[in-house]
């Protein structure tokens, strides 16, 4: 199996995913309800801290939850951990192996919290660590940048998010994701012949909003790792708060905006900063007004709730990733410098 | 005021805020004892949102507070915040003007949290809506690019610290925070001829980890807004899970790494990427090991407890941004497309 191949895998896997941890999901939802729990604290690194970032607005917009992102070095490194007891204690890890995360939880449960593992690995040290599991059963992840085992993380938030509200309308939308994503997949021979020209860049920044802030750092981790481009992520809101100092004629913004509450904000920016600073724009977006904009404007599936984008949202962007990385002449199975399993404390 | 006088003004400023603000700090810690807080919601942005990364660091180490940034947009652009009546919910803004963070504390108050704003400006909107104040004092800032403020956050973040436990020591520490600074002005010249090296550099990574995440955070921005320098700041644990792919020979490296807890990791992390990959190492540190392996090394002050470096590291930052800036002929008092005081939703 390829990136390639694991990228057209995601249908199949959310499908898969959808099916078999149903029940799990309400397991812990009713754990969450029984314990009263007000609060969460999250563990994660790389693509899966990215998907924590898409729990903290959804989890917080849906489900009066707020998510404090951990700071894992307090817990292995300086050994001072905060008291978290009284929260809902997750880890999110694909091979659920690296210490620092495994630590977070093990000090969670020494302090009596309620703790959760979303793992592609059932018989990991994470998932062994946690009372609860949500097993993403991507299946193995053979490629060292993660594709399937991110959306699929994604979806077991939001299969958590709907079962703790019983929100009929959020069951019915998870379960449209399949085709969701299948409908983003026909975008690929578009998005190869938009990639070369972005052959010769060598940094750009990403801006999302909201649930889509995730979306950023994620389009954006994807593009260090696999095409060595320094691609920073930033939500439109910080970007204004001074890195909008960057933005000069040609600096490639690359940017998600779907319908909803944050495209008006984001179409403002996204205008003065192709009107006044002349940058370079690709968008990800089913908004005209931000897809007329954009030197590559690449089309989101209609009409959807604003909560979901996400999940379709990055597939256009790991397909991007792909083909830049395959213009550009790398590797895009065994980028230098990683492996698929990283240690660290 | 230029920018290159409130640099310098910043022992005066820190002395001037441990003598001032002594009993409004005290005040804040009763009331959180009082209140018997276990957890703190923080919300900021640019500048002031990397001071709340040292506040996570610090609280959560010394305090067992931990600290969940806030996700603004929930309150402002979605209007469905989550549940914070048992946090002590801050606000940190030089101005105290966003009407984003100014929401999250009305909402704080609304839900009956305890409220602290840490701002330069006691009459602001965001110092009326709080219960509690603490003023940084710092003077006017001219400067687009905040400085003097943002190292007078830091003090007042480590000011309440210490008045909740209630450590002589952490107290003794903070009152030499006047000179420590001082002595890092002195590297003024030496930065400056290093900085030359910088000129035609485009974009860099800064690592840092722990108390000094906040740093690596503050110096990046600084390097953006100043110097349009895209560079991303990375704990080092964060960078080994996929942006390290990035690394190669010549590839600009920027690390701060005092003594203490993260030493040890953040030296094997350096050695690596400078032996084996050759990239170009500037280091910010009082580790021998970490200054041989620097192309460029920037000496801190000897024998300090790791907690309080973030605020004698980060001037020789400042001093670099600054010249920096000049070597490659921008303003260094009003760069483009910024203005002081931002406001976002």
């Amino acid at each position: 199996m390829s990136l390639r191949d694991e990228i057209f895998e995601q249908p199949a896997a959310i499908a898969r995913l959808l099916d078999m941890q149903d029940e799990a999901v309400r397991e812990v939802a009713r754990n969450i309800r029984e314990r009263d729990i007000g609060w969460v604290y999250l563990a994660a690194r790389g693509t899966s801290d990215n998907a924590g970032l898409y729990a903290k607005y959804l989890w917080g917009a849906f489900n009066g939850l707020p998510v404090a992102l951990a700071a894992p070095s307090l817990f292995g490194v300086f050994q001072t951990p905060p008291r978290i007891g009284s929260a809902l204690v997750v880890g999110i890890s694909q091979s659920g192996q690296s210490p620092d995360i495994v630590s977070v939880i093990e000090e969670g449960r020494r302090q009596g919290a309620l703790t959760l593992a979303i793992t592609n690995d059932g018989g990991s040290p994470l998932a062994e660590a946690t009372e609860l599991v949500i097993e993403t059963v991507a299946g193995p992840e053979n490629a060292v940048a993660a594709t399937k085992t991110y959306t699929t993380q994604l979806v077991a938030i939001a299969m958590l998010s709907a079962a703790l509200t019983g929100d009929a309308e959020h069951r019915k939308w998870l379960g449209r994701l399949p085709s969701l994503v299948e409908d983003t997949l026909a975008l690929d021979e578009t998005i190869k012949d938009a990639s070369a020209r972005y052959r010769y860049m060598e940094q750009c920044v990403v801006l999302g909003r909201g649930f889509n802030y995730a979306t950023a750092h994620e389009w954006a981790l994807k593009l260090k790792e696999l095409a060595y481009v320094l691609a920073e992520p930033y939500s439109s809101a910080d970007f204004q708060h001074g890195p909008v100092a960057l933005a000069h004629q040609g600096f490639p913004v690359f940017a998600v905006v779907p319908s909803g509450k944050t495209a008006p904000d984001m179409i403002t920016l996204l205008t003065e900063l192709v009107q006044d600073q002349q940058v370079e724009l690709l968008a990800i977006s089913n908004e005209g007004s931000a897809l007329a904009l954009a030197n590559t404007p690449v089309q989101l599936p209609e009409r959807l709730p604003e909560w979901i984008t996400p999940i379709p949202a990055i597939v256009p962007a790991q397909l991007f990733c792909y083909h830049l990385t395959r213009a550009k002449g790398y590797n895009t199975e065994g980028p230098r410098g990683l492996s698929k399993v990283t240690l660290t404390w």
